[in-house]
């Protein structure tokens, strides 16, 4: 019967250099859809929980969703899920560009990496010819460089996936890079591909169609899900035109965007950074990635250099979180994370941080390599980019692990705006209740796309909650994260959902697998991959302590600005949020995973 | 005019892929010898100090005496010269082998490395031939293996000097090895390779002998320098037949042999780790480097394999400094510092300083990867010696940037037994005085082989002083300084010192370049050596303060044993030893500098 997925995974043991190739179970697969999901079951039953993060028993799994690669909208998009150097938890960090559906058409839904080599190895995948190759003349490069001097050995047709310097020396901040600017960008994920010598996959395919379980109701659903699309303001209209810094002004007119690393939450120069003056000022095209209508994506004019623009995280983490109103420089740090395989949000948030301890005198001039962490500097934000990257200073490898880690060494962790030592992204959950429960409870720690509560708090969909009330969000979020983990697990984008619902999502699977889920039913998948993902945490150590916020949004209110004097009410809303989690101290009970089917 | 000098460099820039011959100045070589003295003056000229250790500014200076080469006993050695990441000042590491001779064979005195690669490479000396070559397929490999692949391409005659994962890895304790069990151990030199991406330097040539300036003096010179070397009870007889680890029983029967991290300082077991014991079990036969008539390495059995064995710091730091007497388990964990490239001073020294911050609760069971750091654990010195070089767990990469940075993690940098965050090495300070003062003075931190006071103060040469007293050690210990920089920069080996004094090594020197050394001029020499560090070391950033010893040395009484009460008087040496050098604050006055041409 055909479904559209492979039902094939590759692996590969750089230590044994073998590679494999394994079926996957179907009904394994419908249980936990794919992506995210299917990724983190994997890992689990593997026992990867409990070892370190960077050393050769980690695995890394690159993993389609049974939408990637389908003639469904936003269908391209491929997950790195593996154990977290930054964390210390779960990662699964989700990417668009094209590499994903390059893999599907190839004839694979994941490949898992074990092991290290011994010596740096790309692997090479075209159809069933998959091959580990010599990369050591690639060592050290950057992203850019690294895609061309591949598509010239392997085709223009080929999508390669790579980490940079970043990655290679193994800093907690480093992404996985895909299309040179499309990025896994969160949990150190690129570090543990550099742990394992791995610089890059190239894929590249013959085929170039998945065929879905039911072709006529799927090009049914489709043609639905792209009017819903096109007629949404956000997805229609916002997103298309002005791309995610849109959020710009909208979350800073509501005080409720952080400034100088969440000191304050309201940045007076923020339209100088804003969407509209991208637009205005940079804008050469839009960006697509595999099968979008959408178009968020910004392709910019940088000093004369065409390169892909900033999203509206690394606009705010470097400009309001640093106090930096230059856009110009926004651009160019920007384009240093992609260029050198940096999280373009951890990267600017430590940036921030470092900022703060300079501010009150932990870090001194004499440390800073003649380019001082002042607030508002446009020259800082570029040079300690590249200092991060490439690890060419002691601060800057410092840094490079994250503000956690910069913080503590100071002796004032505090100062680190993030949950399980991973970075809060551009929304003060001060003022904005629901995205804290959210940030608090997210399995990867600090997050905004693992329940993105900012669409009904900020934007009023699929309905306007009150932004400061307490009452009903546990539920919200609850709902939020466990259709996010559906879409995450389905290779589509978390964007779709500004105008698509549940039924959907499970419309669009139904149609693709074969399966025959209902809202319900979909929802509860989500909600295991939630379960299961916490299950991981609990085996490599998270307490339940974990679940909670920096001092500074539980007990500082926000200075001046339209949220002034509003402060996160974590304490109300966690415990509701475990009751309708059906979790104790943090964690499942045997009833809650019992009825998931976890147990 | 003939001298021993090629008067000619390399100059590598790994970042604009040039390679340049340079002039070396005749009288610039000549006013600082040669190897650590000239490397140290090249780089303070060319603003080294200030700049990042890691950073691709650093430079690494691989430079050799006016001795090395010629047909001198232990005429082989070469430097590596750069800023250290480890004290984040003067880096000078010596060693021994035959790669330092090839490079004077070669045509150079000196390699000047710059700059940093955009991937992995190494560099290939054959004559005027001299090529960069990519080495992606040698990172990550051990030093073995990179030794025989390298010979494999560039035959058997090649000497091959490289790093192993610890330095590719940037590990504060990376060291460099030569002829896979050689190595210019302390101080980091080996990251400074890794950052700039340099995995190898392999060296041949076609010429086999340097002309001296005078052959006849030399060899008559050399004659009667053979005659003491053979005829030194040290020389002739203590080091051939056990290897440096005869000082094993000899110290700790002083009860001046660090055990347990410096907490005692009397080994109950010691001599199942000596060098007659590891004679006795384990020798296979001696190793020499090039033209060493001497023979003081050890070529061991190692479960059926014949590898290179350790001397005796490794066995001390091993063996009493982490309570273990098992000598095999030593063996094995030595192997691994070569092979993984770190510095066998200070991975075991770090160990103990963790065995340390287990025992008081500060390291737990559950941080230490299945293999607890217990005092004794023969398992532990080896598991976490590969954990430290491949770093493949969380604290072993922690335990690589060296024991300070290790207990100021855990808030007790005082548990560090350092000096400038160097380890210091196996003999208690506080048990024998003047070593104390070439631990806080030297300028490349916590050392032995910087004025060695263990030969008179210990072994009774060239006469006896009481180890206890504090009169005069001022004065002994800047003579042994200063004539030790004169022999490190010569190309010579230290261990000729016991048999030979300032007279020979002024005739040697003298006979091969055609200078006019009397004693004192040649001890100025050294005088200026010690004092163009101490320049470098000031401009990096030291200050008066870190000319000290740890807390534990200054105010812990030793608490047992045959010096049980003896603590270090450095608060009545310091200040002498600044006096006779002709320094305030711990740096040369004006006048001293102009004394010593300096200015």
């Amino acid at each position: 019967m055909t479904t559209s997925y492979n039902l094939k995974m590759l692996r590969v043991n750089l230590t044994e250099k073998s590679i494999k190739t394994e079926i996957l179970d179907e009904a394994l697969a419908k249980k936990f859809i794919g992506g995210r999901g299917l990724g983190t079951k994997i890992l689990y039953d593997e026992g990867v929980a409990k070892v370190d993060a960077l050393s050769p028993a980690n695995k890394l799994v690159f993993i389609n969703g049974p939408l990637t690669g389908c003639n469904v909208p936003t269908g391209g998009r491929y997950m790195v899920v593996t154990k977290s150097p930054l964390t210390g938890m779960i990662a699964s960090s989700n990417s668009g560009g094209v590499w994903g559906a390059r893999l599907k058409y190839a004839g694979y839904d994941a490949v898992i990496v074990e092991g290290k080599a011994d010596a740096p190895v790309y692997l090479s995948i075209h159809d069933e010819k998959v091959e580990l190759l010599p990369a050591g003349d690639l060592w050290g490069k950057e992203s850019t460089n690294v895609e061309e001097i591949l598509k010239e050995k392997h085709g223009k047709e080929a999508s390669v996936l790579n980490i940079g310097p970043a990655g290679e020396q193994m800093f907690e901040l480093a992404c996985i890079m895909n299309e040179a600017d499309r990025a896994a960008g969160r949990s150190g994920v690129g570090a543990v591909m550099g742990s394992k010598l791995l610089k890059a996959i190239v894929c590249s395919s013959t085929r170039t169609v998945i065929e879905p379980f039911d072709k006529e109701k799927l090009r049914e659903v489709v043609t639905e899900s792209l009017r819903k699309i096109r007629e949404n303001g956000v997805t229609g209209q916002g997103l298309p035109t002005y791309g995610t810094a849109v959020l710009v002004n909208i979350v800073n007119n509501i005080g409720s965007f952080p400034t100088r690393n969440w000191q304050e939450s309201y940045f007076a120069d923020a339209d100088k950074t804003s969407g509209e003056t991208l637009k205005e000022k940079y804008l050469v095209k839009q960006g697509y990635c595999h099968r979008c209508p959408i178009g968020c994506g910004r392709v910019i004019n940088m000093n004369g250099k065409t390169v892909g623009g900033p999203e509206y995280e690394p606009i705010w983490a470097y400009g309001a979180n640093c106090g930096v109103e230059d856009l110009e420089a926004i651009n160019e740090a920007n384009y240093w994370c992609n260029e050198l395989g940096l999280d373009a949000i951890g990267a600017p948030t430590t940036i921030a941080a470092a900022m703060e301890l300079y501010q009150k005198g932990y870090l001194k001039e004499e440390d800073c390599d003649g380019v001082p962490l002042v607030w508002g500097s446009a020259k800082a934000i570029v040079e300690w980019t590249k200092h991060m990257g490439y690890g060419d200073n002691k601060l800057g490898r410092l840094m490079a692990s994250g503000s956690y880690r910069l913080c503590d060494h100071y002796g004032v962790p505090e100062f680190s705006m993030s949950v399980k030592k991973q970075e809060m992204p551009a929304y003060d959950a001060r003022g904005i209740q629901g995205i804290g429960i959210t940030y608090a409870t997210s399995n990867r720690g600090g997050c905004h796309v693992r329940g993105y509560m900012i669409s009904p708090e900020v934007l009023g969909l699929p309905e306007p909650l009150n932004r400061l009330a307490t009452e009903g969000k546990a539920t919200w979020t609850k709902i939020f994260q466990d259709l996010t983990a559906v879409i995450d697990s389905s290779g589509m984008c978390l964007f779709t959902s500004f105008a698509l619902g549940a039924p959907d999502y499970a419309a669009l699977l139904n149609a693709a697998t074969g399966t025959n889920y209902d809202v319900e039913g979909v929802l509860k998948v989500g909600e295991r991959i939630y379960n299961i993902e916490r299950l991981f945490n609990k085996e490599a150590g998270m307490v339940a302590g974990d679940d909670t916020l920096p001092k500074r949004i539980l007990e500082e209110p926000i200075p001046s600005g339209p949220s002034k004097g509003e402060i996160s009410k974590l304490n109300i809303t966690l415990p509701q949020y475990y009751e309708v989690r059906g979790w104790v101290d943090a964690f499942p009970t045997e009833a809650t995973l019992k009825r998931l089917d976890l147990l």
